[in-house]
């Protein structure tokens, strides 16, 4: 994606660095943020420098890359012990999002049969490497795909952020309506903000912006009123884990408006490369829920008069609030899965033919 | 309502002012304001100084016989037409309440075939403060009706505020669960904060809290997730405007909130006097959807870190944001009406019954 001109995936890595867009302080602060040590991307994964299923899987891809090559170890099975703690340490970063553990396998899988040190190192930052750009390629493909089912005019409702910022690069919901409108396609998007985080009005309306595709931000308590109205041709989100099943799990909020769209005969689409999917996981009821603090409700971050970055306190001080992150929609209010290989239903028999082991 | 040990109504008149509490500045500040002129009591209406149904209502009532009061013509024709002047002004500030044309209508029932200043003055200061009593009674009675419905250990899920803040004392969707808390029974409440304008998280909370009564705020986002879990025994909502047919128009997310507990199977019930009923309105699609300014979804406003009240910006500068205040409801997916009356369905026959002229 191009910002100021220039392009950007959404996390990187250079000799002994990651690279990551510092994402809490977009849309108003375009910076970037160079990570050192691993301890550094497990914070920035943890405290959402960088969030989003693909991105949160490329800097675990990453950050374990970095470990590794930051170890300065010189017996074998020390180093070995030490990258098995890498890989814990981030793995526990983001619980729900199946990206995550998909990365750090991918990296695992190139060096667990290796026995030199330096080799490891290398093999590691390769895979990682990898990792992201079949990422990148994977989305694109989505966008392909997708594309496919938006008509020209079609007013696109999605939840949460899951474009470019959300991977390494095109994303997943986002793909689709970024390929329809280059190729010439009028689209409209209705973008949840998305609270507690606001990722839809903070990062989606960013991109969106970026790319010229008209679109409006409304309270999540909108969405159904737009759709009641016949303002919504058809709802897009991504997934951050996909059982085989096909529930999906997904920001909060999503299966409230999977409910909705259902109520009112649109069709929700899942977007999500293969590497959402969890075939070890029977069910949405097995997708672990990720609890947030509760200072994510109660206090609102953002741009200040001054320019600076704050919080405003929305509730009585001491409060309580409950916050979990993510919600799961039961696959039969699903129409499709747009993967990389293409449109899929959300259900055990097509998702074994096309990503079964 | 107690607010430090004193009874407080929402909105009240002594002499030639109409008193009010300023809920733009909770949970943070209690303060009351008092307004000396229509114009005042009109602004303080349509930026939301008070807001809520009744709330809205009595002070149409108040802001009118305020009107009337202050009003030095001696001549009575040129009198009675300023009365209508007024009582447009007034009606404009917000246009979905039903109860704001309800007690404007009733204060003009009781002045219209009058024809001495003096007593006009008189008899319409009488009907505003007969009106508010009248709201109070009647929101008394739903607590008493709806607390049947409340069973000990229920878990109740409510969006917006209709409470004592939205009426001028006990309030609709929460008088039952305040009659039912007082008279021994465990109640516990998930309080939607209600975007854009945080009614839930500011108000409904600071009203709970004072009552004692356990509670969370959540994302609205997660209305459907609790719901899904199994952990919401019962939702009450208030309403703005009821039509004939039983559909019902309230804080946008409503529907959204209705549609999710019918698909859980979860009752859910409208808490509103009569006043909210519009007769001559057959079905909600004739209810006019009030517009508010897009700046109260890309911008936050609450208490900052110095104890000043102020806003975040959540979006880009200058993006495009939709935002419908209000929503309707379906009769289908009412359970019942909580009425002063008692419980009644959501149909033409059962409100004409009850409610027809």
């Amino acid at each position: 994606m191009q910002v100021n001109g220039k392009n950007y995936r959404t996390v990187w890595m250079k000799g002994q660095s990651v690279f990551m867009i510092e994402q809490r302080l977009l849309p108003h602060t375009f910076k970037v943020v160079e990570l050192k040590s691993l301890d550094s991307v497990c914070d920035a994964i943890s405290t959402m420098v960088v969030r989003g299923a693909g991105a949160i899987g490329a800097s675990g891809a990453f950050g374990l890359a970095l470990g590794v090559l930051n170890d300065d170890s010189l017996d074998l099975s020390e180093f070995k012990k030490n990258i098995l703690i890498y890989y814990k340490k981030l793995v526990e970063t983001r619980p729900t999002a199946n990206d995550l553990k998909h990365g750090l396998d991918f990296v695992m899988a190139r060096i667990t049969d290796c026995n030199d040190i330096l080799k490891i190192k290398n093999l590691a930052y390769i895979a990682a490497c990898e990792y992201a750009d079949t990422g990148s390629e994977n989305c694109r493909k989505i966008g392909e795909h997708g594309a496919k089912l938006i008509k020209d005019g079609y007013k696109i409702l999605t939840h949460c952020n899951a474009g470019w910022l959300a991977f390494v690069d095109f994303g997943s919901a986002l793909s689709p309506v970024y390929t329809a409108s280059r190729s010439g396609k009028k689209v409209f998007v209705y973008v949840d903000e998305t609270r507690p985080r606001l990722q839809g009005a903070n990062l989606t309306s960013f991109e969106l912006s970026g790319e010229n595709i008209p679109h409006s931000i409304i309270a999540d308590n909108a969405a159904g009123f737009f759709m009641q109205k016949g303002s919504v041709n058809m709802v897009i989100t991504g997934a951050d884990r996909i059982a085989v099943n096909g529930d999906a799990a997904n920001k909060i909020g999503t299966y409230e408006k999977a409910v909705l769209a259902f109520e009112n005969g649109i069709p929700f689409y899942i977007a999500a490369p293969s590497s959402t999917i969890d075939l070890e996981c029977e069910s949405g009821k097995f997708i672990p829920i990720e609890k947030r603090d509760s200072s994510e409700v109660t206090q609102v971050y953002g741009r200040l008069k001054d320019g600076s970055f704050g919080s405003v306190l929305v509730a009585p001080s001491g409060s309580n609030a409950e916050n979990p992150a993510f919600d799961v929609t039961p696959a039969r209010y699903i129409t499709g899965i747009i993967t990389e290989k293409g449109v899929i239903k959300a259900n055990r028999k097509s998702i074994l033919e096309n990503f079964g082991k």
